[in-house]
């Protein structure tokens, strides 16, 4: 049981008024003597201050909250930890949650770290714009006043600040340049169907197809959950459809499509064109270099965390797009 | 600010201890209307439990705290999306810290997790049995009471569980690989020296020499910080040393070494062999398939949540050690 200040007054006989003076440093009306048998009986008692009581008070945690959806994403993984060192460098601690992707779960972390107090949150929202757990969630954050930053997937909003990439336009470039190199049946590896990324992109994909006179084919899209092993997993279903080309939505699904078309002997890209997502830096060094898309995840990360320190001091700042880069390798090349 | 018990009291007329039951349903003696009357208070005064205060009566507040050093090794994250997923599993919600391997934020997380009320932490140090920080930290969860678990660094006390696994052995494994392909001067890039992994590690590379009797030369030690970057930085240095091999103490680095060694026109395996340690996803993928060192990262999380709901049922379950495999690839080859 914690200790309280109540519990130090009671030993050494003093108010509790006493003891909170002293131990909050505002004691310029307490003796010395007294001063010191409080600091001592804290000291002994092991007395530790309630951060939430304290933060009744100066209105302030010094903490921030992180939610992402899966931190075996090296994209987040990098994000976050440049998140977390530029924190650091502003005196911020940071609490990091992940919701694999389930919006329930993006409900559950808002509420707990409301409740431990922090004094903004960083949110890669795990739902779309339709879905009412993210309504739910910037809900709780009006009523809470607490400042809210939207990464990487964006809900226009009256409370929250949007810091993200242009995924339609990510989505467009990679499949642009597939169709510049002739293929005609592009397969399309989403993540989760809700995710807004995933939509942005495969409106990009639809947006190519269009300029290109070419139809929409539904049975080219399968729905991933952007791990490699679902990567893995769909890539038969995608060969099904005989593609000639896969734009996996990102590089952790590219890889696990590459290692299922490895396995069944065929070739990247004498069969199968493949583009990736995000341009991880393993995917330079892969025996078939992956062509793929840019996005500054570290550019991200640091933006994200200037524009909560606005927000903490109250200014309101702009949203943040950044654009993505396609950057060509040898997973892709001309249809024969 | 929050609103207490108290705003709710005063606003509609009623006592604190009144309100208290009601909220906690305790309300057996409280009369239906005055029931509805505190409900409807709270509901529109947007009335938000305070956890720690809950915590003071159920002692419990279904929390867990996660410490790990840096996200972005995929060895961490994988460890860290296992542990959610089975504390989810179990009804407890996971906050995630990283320190960055700085002992110093060791102590900064372990203080702020224990002022969040978690129930118990899940521990990977940054720092090593000589650090008086570690022993801070441990002081701390002693006298806080607090369930702590050691993770992949382990440290021999009277109240941590450790869940590791053998890293002198997976040294001595990489090292004596390289020996017996007839290598002699085998450079080692290790983790950041207070590291007890990067220790082991060590351990075991003297080892290896030992059984070959070679002498050890500490001037093929070069120090590295985990990440990639830093198996970039560091290749020269240890190319200077004349080494015709070299042991990096994780995949990211030796992704590192060997986008410096392609840069320069060193060929692997044939100018230089090259092993690195925890088998990451996209080793069997690289342009030169990674020879590494396996350690179960997935059971080794699954098994650190197991042993801590023993803990938090009161129970004191052994410490448990995992053997690491060496896993043989195309990145070595016999001394010419």
């Amino acid at each position: 049981m914690a200790v309280t200040i109540k519990d130090i007054a009671q030993r050494i006989g003093v108010s509790v008024s006493t003891v909170s003076m002293v131990l909050n440093g505002k004691d310029y009306r307490i003796s010395p003597a007294t001063r010191e048998k409080v600091e001592a009986a804290a000291r002994e008692m092991n007395y530790r201050p309630n951060r939430m009581a304290a933060g009744l008070v100066t209105k302030t945690s010094k903490t921030l909250g992180l939610i992402v959806p899966d931190i075996t994403n090296s994209y987040f993984a990098e994000m976050a930890a440049v998140i977390e060192a530029k924190c650091a460098d502003n005196g911020y601690s940071l609490f990091l949650c992940t919701t694999n992707y389930m919006p329930e779960h993006d409900v559950k972390y808002t509420n707990l770290l409301l409740e431990q107090g922090v004094d903004g949150i960083l949110f890669v929202m795990s739902v779309d714009g339709h879905n009412h757990r993210a309504g739910e969630c910037l809900q709780l954050l009006r009523e809470a006043g607490v400042p809210i930053l939207l990464l990487d997937q964006e809900w226009s909003n009256d409370i929250a600040v949007n810091v993200i990439s242009d995924n339609e336009q990510g989505g467009y470039l990679a499949v642009r340049h597939l169709l510049e190199l002739g293929h005609v049946r592009v397969g399309s590896l989403t993540g989760p169907a809700g995710t807004q990324t995933s939509q942005k992109r495969l409106s990009g994909y639809k947006r190519a197809l269009q300029e290109y006179d070419l139809p929409f084919d539904p049975k080219l899209i399968v729905e991933g959950n952007f791990r490699t092993d679902s990567g893995y997993d769909q890539c038969d279903v995608l060969l099904a459809q005989n593609v000639t080309a896969i734009f996996a939505y990102n590089d952790m699904m590219a890889l696990g499509i590459y290692k299922r078309l490895r396995e069944k002997g065929i070739r990247v890209p004498e069969d199968i064109s493949l583009v990736g997502y995000d341009n991880l830096n393993f995917t330079d060094c892969l025996e078939v270099p992956l062509t793929t898309i840019y996005q500054p995840a570290a550019q991200m990360g640091e933006t994200a965390v200037v524009k909560m320190l606005q927000m903490l001091a109250k200014e309101r700042p702009q949203d943040v797009v950044f654009a993505p880069k396609l950057i060509i390798r040898a997973s892709t090349s001309p249809l024969l």
